[in-house]
């Protein structure tokens, strides 16, 4: 389905409704002559960088999602489709949507991100949980929690021991924000929760095939946070190179670690935006792009974010950073603006480093501002104090607030919900919701 | 498995652990010579009377959920199973559950709660929603909210108006407070967030074969409430019983309502606790019981809650509230532990009718204490501050509380999540999370 804007307006499109793509569809409301139309697959905008805290039982889904729909209900000039995007036809100038119909564009901006990635092995996939998605933070909530479930009910200590051992493949952000987390919601919510385990002794195992944690921070922050991590209890290894993952555990290092638990934040791979374009993608399926941010020999395609690569100021890839999508969403739009109004194109894509951030625990983070490294309580109030700033909508804020406070007080976590279950005695219930079983366009 | 608590206890099992269940094990948590086996399918304790905000998109799963072990975790007296009870067998004294074995008790506690019945028609079943549990709101919620997501890339106007009619079946306090939530939905929350379609064009059918809503309260009550809904837009259609329900909509009194979501609040059935014990069911599969709340024949074996019935003072059955089953729970709990220190039984169980509350919609609600009777405003606001007083744990609480002052200061709802999506751009990311591969015991 598609309805044509007046004919003089500058119709764009973004793919996407991430930090890229919200943030470029924001430089552009109300803008005069342009009109644009967002898509996602999902309703909703998602704060990744909390999304660890939904799979650990500390916040719900929709404490850290917001409708994309109420973030521009105020500007008519910006349409929202909820929907897959599926092709790109460069020629006709249109995006195909699944289920929904082609819309065209006369500026493109693609800010699809990344998913999971196990580098090809389909079958370490198969047995593994990744952290992309709310599902995938759903998923692992109701994994951790039943692990605990099952391992109560269990007599054989073989069994017991490897539903109480938990592998976190991957020693990035993510990769210790879960250890840590996995560790205190074992030895402390949990601990006088069971009668027959004791969740105090379960294994937190945290893994990465690099001699650090936290490699892109300093050394001596590294150092911190392991350090941390360790007291939390968590067993770190390190030049461990993943060989196998399979439904009885992993091997690393040629040593056989058995859980029944393994998540893996180990790597992420772009979303297939290249293929679309019929490009051939560079490192991990991403999109090379110009100074400023269009994509090689299509002036007006642009890609930003996770799904587009780029060297920054220290001639390395830019990170796969929240703030390099804002600003790169901030920037795309800005030049599209200024384009409809015909005036100067803005200089090239300068990333301005803000710092990185991340959290080991309780009352223990790190911070990189550069020209200032914090460690410890300092370093973790700032790391909330962003992250509250960060988020989006009054509602969210006041209630990640609240429920934090409570956790810090209490030691609880306050969504510990296994949603994942089988048996249910319901009468005449039906194996699964009735589809939708509309016509298609 | 099982472990044999010391010879002289008395053996306690409690199976489900809502309100009845609940407030009985509460009962007995730390009573000397008592050791307690609890028994759920979830691992949470539900507090349903809010379950319809959960399924309008207003609270979050986890808000109105309490872990069952934290709620015990004090008290070593009481074991919390998490499983699906399957079997007793009223002569060895067990009950089985699966995957994890047999229970023994001398005291037995039948609290399996009530599921949504569509009374026999498995093809009605296939095409509702019923609101039993946390995954039926879900359910619910992902259906509303995509109905108007379908709808605005839909070009058919026929298929736009089926998706844009909600059809609720049963106007008892269920059917009256979805019927309300999902108008004010449509008409203010949503309201300015699409481009083609007017959600406060929105139909909203409440559907009942009586001729009234609310039947269970007094007249007066009753018209306030009619009088409120129609003020929100709802179409009664009363003295309507339902014909069929199918894809494409339902037939009451002869009339075909084309709509895409029909939400069935029209019935529930006792779980199947009778014919565990090979007892021939009451109405609606019940289990009558004595006025000491125990079942015929089976002077140990108690049933409390949706999944017994027993005249109340009036001669009518007790209702299927959450007062009956606390109260019930309570009572049983306290007959136990008296039998247990061999003092004198109390007498036949008394139901207290503390009175019945339903809301409406924004600032209007309906209350019946028997000696008062209010609506509006004063009934609304005694509405809230009962549920927030009933909600279990100060985090829930808080956050409930900033919650709806948010929500009624914007006209919003926090929990706008579509998660039931299907395509999904992610990167060798496998169909549905592996399953737990464990050993049987």
């Amino acid at each position: 389905m598609q309805t044509e804007p007046p004919p003089n307006h500058l119709r764009v499109v973004i793919i996407g409704a991430g930090f890229g793509g919200l943030y470029a569809a924001k430089r552009l409301a109300n803008a005069a002559g342009i009109d644009v139309t967002l898509i996602d697959r999902s309703n909703h905008h998602l704060f990744q960088p909390l999304l660890y805290q939904v799979a650990t039982a500390a916040l719900s889904p929709a404490d850290i999602a917001t409708p994309i729909r109420s973030v521009f209900s105020k500007y008519p000039n910006i349409r929202v489709v909820m929907g897959e995007a599926t092709a790109v036809d460069p020629a006709a100038r249109t995006v195909t949507v699944r289920d929904t119909g082609d819309f065209p564009y006369d500026m493109l901006v693609l800010a699809t991100g990344a998913a999971t990635s196990w580098f090809g092995h389909a079958d370490w996939a198969g047995a593994s949980l990744g952290l992309k998605s709310l599902g995938d933070a759903e998923a692992i909530r109701s994994r951790l929690l039943g692990a605990f479930e099952w391992a109560e009910s269990r007599t054989d200590p073989d069994e017991i021991a490897r539903l109480l051992t938990f592998v976190v493949v991957g020693a990035g952000p993510t990769g210790v924000e879960l250890a840590g987390s996995i560790a205190e919601l074992a030895r402390s919510t949990l601990a006088r929760d069971y009668r027959h385990i004791s969740p105090a002794k379960a294994r937190v195992v945290l893994c990465d095939a690099g001699d650090r944690v936290l490699s892109s921070f300093p050394n001596r922050l590294s150092a911190y946070a392991a350090a941390r991590l360790k007291r939390l209890g968590v067993e770190l290894k390190l030049n461990a190179a993943v060989e196998l993952v399979d439904a009885d555990g992993i091997v690393a290092a040629g040593q056989r670690i058995r859980s029944a638990t393994i998540l893996w934040a180990a790597g992420v791979a772009a979303n297939p935006a290249a293929g679309w374009l019929g490009i051939t993608p560079a490192k991990h399926g991403t999109l090379a792009v110009e100074e400023n941010l269009s994509v090689a020999g299509h002036p007006d395609i642009f890609a930003i974010g996770d799904v587009m690569t780029r060297p920054g100021p220290d001639g390395k890839p830019l990170p796969g950073l929240a703030t390099v999508a804002k600003q790169q969403g901030r920037y795309v739009g800005d030049l599209i603006a200024k384009r409809a109004a015909t005036q100067p194109a803005p200089g090239p894509f300068r990333y301005r480093d803000l710092g990185s951030l991340a959290i080991v625990g309780r009352s223990a983070a790190v911070a990189d501002f550069g020209w200032l490294r914090l460690t410890g309580v300092l370093a973790w109030l700032t790391w909330g104090g962003v992250h509250l700033l960060l988020l989006m909508g009054m509602r969210n804020r006041a209630v990640v607030y609240v429920t934090w406070i409570w956790s810090w007080l209490t030691w609880g976590r306050g969504a510990r919900l296994i949603t994942d279950t089988n048996g249910d005695l319901s009468v005449n219930r039906p194996e699964t919701p009735p589809p939708y079983e509309g016509s298609t366009p």
